[in-house]
């Protein structure tokens, strides 16, 4: 019996396209500078670019349509999914060098790798040699960042409570509240998005460069910064620069990581936007308990005065559960209670609804109430107990969307952690390294994926493994399980 | 303010007192043994036993009462808590070796590290030598398993439900069903449930035996096989055992970790109660795959003819699952695949309702079954989805319950991680040790708690630490954070 399919691929189609010749206009900015700085002709952009814009005019012409594009259910997991599949194999393309002297190009498995950590804003890396490259490539893997940074927040503010995705239906808007068509009137919420994201990454800028970078870092870590990312053009990250970049870092991996929607209604005037939020609160307060707790203990234990000892932790801690990856010092000679601590840390993540990655606030939220309400029936088990979330009733299926998303997460580290080890990776890497790529943040543990290690000298398969991964954790892992389901597919 | 109980704890104290006049009978098996076995005089058991006997004795006076016992929720929250937090605190007397030569005794701090991993059928020990100890003290420790296996057996069946923690209240019986008092129709069912119990132990004892084992070995190891329990009378558990008792021991894994309940139901006449349990049916199946992919893998690895490699992969994946915990070989050594495998393999558990613990089947089950809803969910918005458990409709507040033991599980193993972490543990042994003892499995990784290592050059903290941590996991974690909830304390 074939299956009859109901979903219209024209729309999904189109929007690539246009995603691809965006992607396209992008490749030229690390072209125009990489003449600019290094003064030789950038063909590895010049090529990637002029194929990425041909394919993606052709898939835009080839679905022309006059109508507005409104996405059903099923058309929007798709393009969410096709999307983060689709665009790292062309965003890859500038990585490979092609017309480069052979000392700059890579294997496609290593470009692969690096594009999907860095559209992802996970930040792992492959490459080493970073202080050296060409500023093209450079520039081109904090855009990376940055794209994927908001990327992620048009999805996750608009597509994801659209799709009631891992609890995410908690965030629906008015736009997304009373309809079942993403409507057109997204697009407003995308120009408020970019607007709060491009001011947000320019002030990070200025305040790198008069921190003391030069100005072509202050614009890669503040690309990189807004994003959650964490590729930087030093392969030492952040420990060459002082404490002044490093603070700055603090604030603006913190500014990444809150919910962009605050940002929006701040500037449309709610002046408590940020104070309001449930989850704000609960991610500042439990930050603020952890970086003072590792301050006092990093003081006893390695003599360091408290300023210091506050950097350290705070650039470090914030780093990790922002899901940013950026790193001031190897904190894994710390002691084995650091270790222990910032491997509990990687599954932390931000608040929903901004760059960063990970179980996210909101969850542990859920998490907590509905701990709390057990609790209380199993003192009476005849109360009605009704669950509340920041005052307003909790939707019935939150907790099981939780729990499914919970389940499915920890569902894929298990199976990734398996996949490395068969692959003779030792367990301390196998593990860390399937846990830093699903929550998105960037190092692991161990000399290969540790802080000052390199997924380099990892097999191919694993590189390919950990690009699933990464795009698997992204994508709140349900947005891919969903098209290997075959009721998706079903009429 | 001061706070009103209306609990009345007479009926605690009098069961509290009655367990230790029966812990103080249990005491003379191991005396009689180790006088006829040693020719000395067992001291440290007639010590012990008087003294419980005597509290014990003392107790139940001081409670006595001609009504039955009824117990009303807040006294079934108490009772189960107290007697696994009382009871080891006797039964580590023998292990202190008053009367004996100074080097047969113990520490206060190893003899409850052992007796609380005994009773709690975990398994791991801080004890070696054991193939030159007195036989009264290697018989007590296997006495322990096996009270402790029948000790959860009767709170799996008879309490939980009752309580409603973590899910068992999918497992109320008729008698639990309709009642808010524990009634004492329960002493009917403790008869069978003792009977099962018994009659295994034996049958297990004499297969033993006619495997080749002595009659000593064959009846201690039935004792910790049944319990799930994993104490050995050698230091190297099972590798000094023929392939024969390394399937008598996989048949009894097997059979301690299935729900009593189907023991009971086919005894009453019920001829399908096995094949028609939703749980052995998963369970089993779930073990077949594992067994047999790990098989393959062992004969391609390491040149072992078949029934060899699917001997070792049997007994050591049956060991872990069902929780454990003896070892025919250090499989850690069979690669970074099996470290990862047997590391996940450590939350599974076996079947609620018997001697095993972890994770357990159903719950796996409930997350499957929530999964798979929310699937479907996402796929059609406004279907009303009724989740079903083996045909009958689930309790709506079983996922919660789930998801809240669940977070509650993994909170706990993150903590015990981080505290052992900091007591300069490395993360492998702190990670594995903390997961083994609240999974109560029994070994982890690395040389100190890896099946060929032994728990006792950890420091003394640590000891405590997984003492409590192996009760928590015990109590499915709930039964011991009630009692820190102040509401359970208010009026």
């Amino acid at each position: 019996m074939p299956m009859t399919f109901r979903i219209d691929f024209r729309p999904i189609v189109q929007v690539i396209g246009l995603l691809l010749v965006a992607l396209a206009f992008f490749m030229m900015v690390p072209a125009v500078v990489e003449a600019q700085m290094a003064g030789t002709t950038p063909w590895e952009f010049i090529f990637s670019s002029a194929f990425t814009g041909f394919i993606g005019l052709a898939l835009v012409l080839a679905t022309r349509d006059d109508e507005p594009v409104n996405l059903d259910i099923k058309q929007a997991f798709l393009l969410t999914a096709t999307t983060w599949l689709v665009l790292p194999i062309f965003a890859a393309l500038p990585l490979l060098g092609l017309g480069l002297p052979e000392d700059a190009t890579h294997s496609y498995t290593d470009a692969v790798f690096e594009t999907v950590s860095g559209i992802t804003t996970t930040g792992s890396t492959v490459l080493s040699g970073l202080d050296t490259m060409l500023p093209g490539i450079l520039l081109w893997r904090s855009l990376l960042n940055w794209i994927g940074g908001i990327g992620i927040v048009v999805m996750a503010i608009i597509m994801l409570p659209f799709l009631r995705i891992g609890g995410m239906q908690l965030f629906r808007t008015e736009s997304s509240d009373k309809s079942e068509k993403i409507v057109p009137k997204s697009a407003q919420l995308v120009k408020w998005i970019t607007g709060v994201y491009v001011a947000l990454t320019a002030l990070c800028a200025i305040a790198y460069y008069l921190s003391g970078m030069s100005m072509f870092d202050a614009v890669n870590h503040a690309l990189a910064t807004l994003a959650t990312g964490g590729f930087s053009t030093h392969d030492s990250s952040f420990a060459g620069f002082g404490m002044g970049a490093q603070w700055v870092g603090i604030l603006f991996m913190l500014a990444g990581s809150i919910p962009f929607i605050a940002y929006i209604k701040f500037a449309r005037g709610r002046k408590h936007a940020f104070a309001r939020d449930p989850q704000i609160k609960a991610f500042l307060r439990f930050l603020a308990i952890i970086i003072l707790g590792s301050t006092f203990m990093l003081m006893a234990d390695r003599d360091w005065d408290f300023f210091h000892a506050l950097t350290m932790a705070a650039f470090n801690i914030v780093s990790i559960v922002t899901t940013t990856g950026f790193a001031s010092t190897d904190y894994t000679l710390w002691g084995t209670g650091a270790v222990a601590g910032f491997f509990l840390l990687t599954f932390a993540g931000g608040c929903a609804g901004s760059t960063s990655g990970g179980i996210k606030v909101y969850r542990f939220q859920v998490l907590w109430i509905t701990l709390r309400e057990q609790l209380l029936r199993l003192n009476s088990p005849n109360r009605v107990v009704i669950l509340n979330y920041h005052g307003a009733r909790m939707p019935t299926d939150l907790p099981l969307s939780v729990l499914a998303f919970l389940a499915a997460f920890f569902a894929s580290i298990a199976i990734v952690t398996l996949m490395l080890a068969m692959m003779d990776i030792d367990f301390v890497t196998a593990l860390s390294a399937a846990t830093t790529a699903i929550t998105n943040v960037g190092p692991g543990f161990g000399d290969i994926v540790g802080p000052s290690g390199n997924f380099a000298s990892l097999p191919d398969a694993a590189k390919w493994l950990l690009s699933f991964a990464m795009i698997l954790g992204r994508l709140e892992v349900f947005t891919l399980i969903m098209l290997f389901d075959p009721h998706f597919w079903r009429d």
